[in-house]
């Protein structure tokens, strides 16, 4: 994925619409959760199975909120200098951290040499 | 971003825990949307200069939220057969069409020839 | 149940501690919907029927965040000078007419005289 | 607040469109999030100033969507079959422990003898 020409265009889109001082993380924050919940409204009354087996106009529907999430998910990063590929190889680390893998010995299973 | 990498390592991840049957879309959708909470809480009391200079630990805390909501993110993609940079560059281009730019004559400046 | 003094406890509560200056609306949005989504977190991986049977753990921690949810949305209202029960009895019309009831020629039935 | 005759038109409502099926505790915690959500959209540009001072169109739009979430949140009640007044003085006890006020020489102030 080439985040750095998304960033550009992300960037040129504001600026163009003077939209900059609007962009505070702050309101950046309750953008990005506006954007979540209406992810979230398309799946709300559908069961699991309707919900892994969407009609094509919900599944249009459900990639454009999943772009806008991360459109701001990338407009946050950059008013905050985060390095999105890093953080999220960061946070998987601590995720294995955080959740272990045991064996059948009850000895903990180390990722690199799992098997 | 190597996000094909990303996405091996999360599939890995999910499978080595036996997450899989949990990882349905409807779910992944409540839980995305919970992380984007767990960002907003950080800036809840914060007045926009706070938010806009974060303290180095609140700063951590918002990297680590920013990196699940991606991870979150990209696990839904996963699970709708979704590729996330083009669905990023079909929204940019839906995004200019519905906040057209319009020059001091009062038309449509197209993106492509704008300056 | 009484509302009056409800909000005489919630405001006692925010003054003693000097909140004041961190309830602004925009501030309160937030924090209700950080506490929506404390709810959800408890539902996000549990099947309907486990939803609809709680553990007598879960059932409290979310009565806990139904409180929480409530005295936000509380004061909100006193913030924003809305009374609760006259905006629940003026949208509930709205919903009738949003949503409304068809007989068996077609026919919309009046709410009023609906049998 | 009637809350009484509020839950018998909620139920009346529900159970003329057949949406009994839908209303399971875990889609209602969904509903409610995206309505939370609903009514911080109304904020995420606004500055403290402006959240304070709403346009009466705004402030109608937020009487609305506060309306939406207190539906919900009692419908959620009646479906967990909880009080919601005695969830809310229950949880405001627990915040007056967890939330301690101290006086001048650093001993706790209990509440009802506070001053």
């Amino acid at each position: 994925m080439n985040i750095e020409k998304i960033k550009e265009k992300i960037l040129a889109f504001s600026n163009d619409r003077q939209w900059e001082e609007f962009h505070n993380p702050k309101n950046l924050s309750m953008a990005l959760s506006v954007e979540a919940s209406e992810l979230l409204e398309i799946f709300q009354w559908l069961s699991l199975e309707q919900a892994s087996n969407l009609t094509d106009k919900k599944h249009e529907h459900a990639k454009q909120e999943i772009a806008d999430i991360a459109i701001y998910l990338i407009r946050i990063c950059m008013k905050l200098d985060i390095n999105l590929e890093d953080a999220i190889n960061e946070k998987m680390l601590l995720n294995e951290k955080k959740y272990p893998l045991i064996d059948e010995n009850g000895n903990k299973i180390e990722y690199g040499n799992k098997d």
